[in-house]
């Protein structure tokens, strides 16, 4: 429903616009466009965008490798302020939130009732709808982070950030760290587990660092990139090798929890060959079709080998991703994989920055 | 060490003797013997054999597909009185065990101490030694259940088994029973699950019975076998299909949990095929080498699969094992998959019984 006068805790400014990265796809392109903030109904909140960041599936989107119903606001990674509710609105532990309120929200809504939110894979509600991922429509015009505001609307899981997360830290806490922490409690991480690390972008940098923010004293780090196994060094792994030197790596040092962030095909089938006798692998990084894996059932079994997929996350997560980032003496590196902020007008630039892969995330300043 | 007479709670009759078949090989085969009953050290017990059934991996060994340390006491599935004792002794629950007591005890010793112990997966210590699989030596030559009395040294796991649960219940439990309770805790299995049991030999129906034991209402049973089919539905299977009818089945009731103990690699494939989203598949049956077996991994992480493998048990499990059988309603069907008692004496008889597959389990009579 409609919000009314009544059951709103503020009203944005009558007649007030926000201003959005338009995406009518790979033809089209972007158009920044002039937008009318809207009414908000029950439960929805108006957030004033802080920063976004340009993920890796944007940047899949806006190349041509995934279709996503046209016209749209890409962007899911972002915090910002909120400026109007549409009555009461709680946060992830059930505290009201208010005007002014600094956070960030989980990219997709969870129902809560169906059968996937009871069965605590809310990530996969049967009627989800996912920020940067959907039409807009006559009323969810500003759904997605490059733009100056957001719309978050109802079963959208909300999280205060402290002002001590700086927003480049933060921006990207609702997609890459948020599934390094869902990843961790799929896997029942422990401080005691080897933590073997496979592919060292953003995602297996973070991983590096949350495994030793929660205790893990031996960190391997894996890539094929010298460079990017020197930044892993950097972020708390206390080994890095590539993957050819992999199988003798953990061989002396063990391989408990493997963390499989790269999306080869090739990483995934090395973890399954070194992940030590009872220990878990998680698979996180394919997320487009890739070439098939093989195991021997056996040596699967008397291994006890376990392997979880984990693809996005829940809002419990999303909160530990930035109690985390409030409390590890990594977060200023975390935020130094983020650009200096790009403007909002200069959208294509920012994208074509995106794709040199000079840095982990490019920053969008939305105002 | 040795016991002394003061820590010695009871000694066996001074030159007491017990009876064995003791297996030499698949040439010599087996002889029946005499053996004196043996000098108790500490935290060691003498156990009267009750009863005791052949499992398939004796019937491996047996036939010659799988070398064992010779000449060994083969058989690991058995309950028994307790004779004598070595000191002190307790059961898993750190409870006093006396001469009379009625126990089942773990297929292997756990030092409690190696990495592996403080891991979680004692049934892998690192100086594990297993009934039914080792030489005889001049310290431990009752170390197998197919004999009059079983020497269970320190390390060993006791389980007290109370009169509730028949022999025939009870001598599978330290194998068969007690692995699918410990698949089953591996994957956290609920009440609220879909379970679907791939495989309906001993640990099959097993399963299916414990599922329902355990508040599971849809259990999905598949075999080959339209005879084991039928059985697994008076075992509490709500639905029974051959594995060509698996994917329609399970796309109509579902497949949270799946539990795959036939130990086809088929089988195994088909599991990854069809376990619903956020779903959990227990790796069991395979326990000799077989085909490989593929998943493209960008699937495997969108539905958020989980797959465990599962070999053998910890002590907790046979606890478990042995009281799911003294409070389900199908402990008599459980009983009746083993046969009526064959005489120590003709153990070559009872071993082409079981070759016949006749019947899942084939008990022998030791006294």
């Amino acid at each position: 429903m409609t919000s009314t006068v009544s059951d709103v805790t503020s009203t944005p400014t009558a007649g007030a616009i926000a201003t959005a990265a338009v995406w009518s796809g790979v033809t089209e392109g972007f158009s920044v466009d002039q937008v009318a903030l809207p009414d908000l109904s029950a439960g929805e909140v108006l957030v004033r965008t802080e920063l976004a960041t340009i993920c890796g599936s944007d940047l899949h989107t806006i190349n041509g490798d995934r279709s996503t119903p046209l016209p749209t606001v890409l962007g899911h990674e972002a915090v910002g302020h909120i400026v109007a509710t549409g009555g009461a609105v709680q946060d992830a532990d059930g505290d009201s939130l208010a005007v002014g309120d600094r956070i960030t929200w989980t990219i997709g809504t969870a129902c809560g009732s169906c059968r996937r939110c009871l069965r605590g894979v809310p990530q996969k509600c049967l009627t989800v709808r996912k920020y940067g991922h959907e039409a807009m429509d006559d009323h969810w015009q500003l759904n997605g982070g490059f733009g100056s505001h957001v719309h978050l609307i109802a079963g959208t899981g909300l999280v205060r950030v402290p002002e001590v997360v700086t927003a480049p830290a933060a921006a990207p806490a609702n997609c890459a760290t948020a599934t390094v922490t869902c990843a961790a409690r799929r896997v029942e991480l422990t401080a005691d587990d080897v933590v073997v690390v496979l592919g060292c972008g953003m995602l297996g940098l973070t991983a590096v660092a949350y495994a030793r923010d929660r205790g893990v004293e031996q960190v391997i780090a894996s890539d094929v990139d010298p460079a990017r196994r020197a930044l892993a060094l950097e972020f708390g792994a206390t080994v890095a090798c590539a993957p050819e030197d992999l199988a003798k790596t953990t061989a002396e040092h063990g391989a408990d929890v493997i963390f499989e962030l790269s999306g080869s095909s090739r990483a995934v089938q090395s973890a399954l060959e070194v992940v030590d006798l009872g220990g878990r692998v998680a698979l996180v990084g394919s997320v487009s079709p890739a070439p098939e894996v093989g195991f021997e059932p056996s040596g699967f079994v008397k291994n006890l080998t376990t392997v979880v997929g984990s693809h996005n996350y829940r809002v419990d997560d999303l909160a530990e991703a930035i109690d985390f980032l409030g409390r590890t003496s990594y977060q200023g590196q975390l935020a130094g994989l983020v650009s200096e902020p790009q403007p909002l007008a200069d959208i294509v630039e920012a994208v074509a920055l995106a794709n040199t892969g000079a840095t982990p995330r490019v920053a969008i300043h939305t105002h």
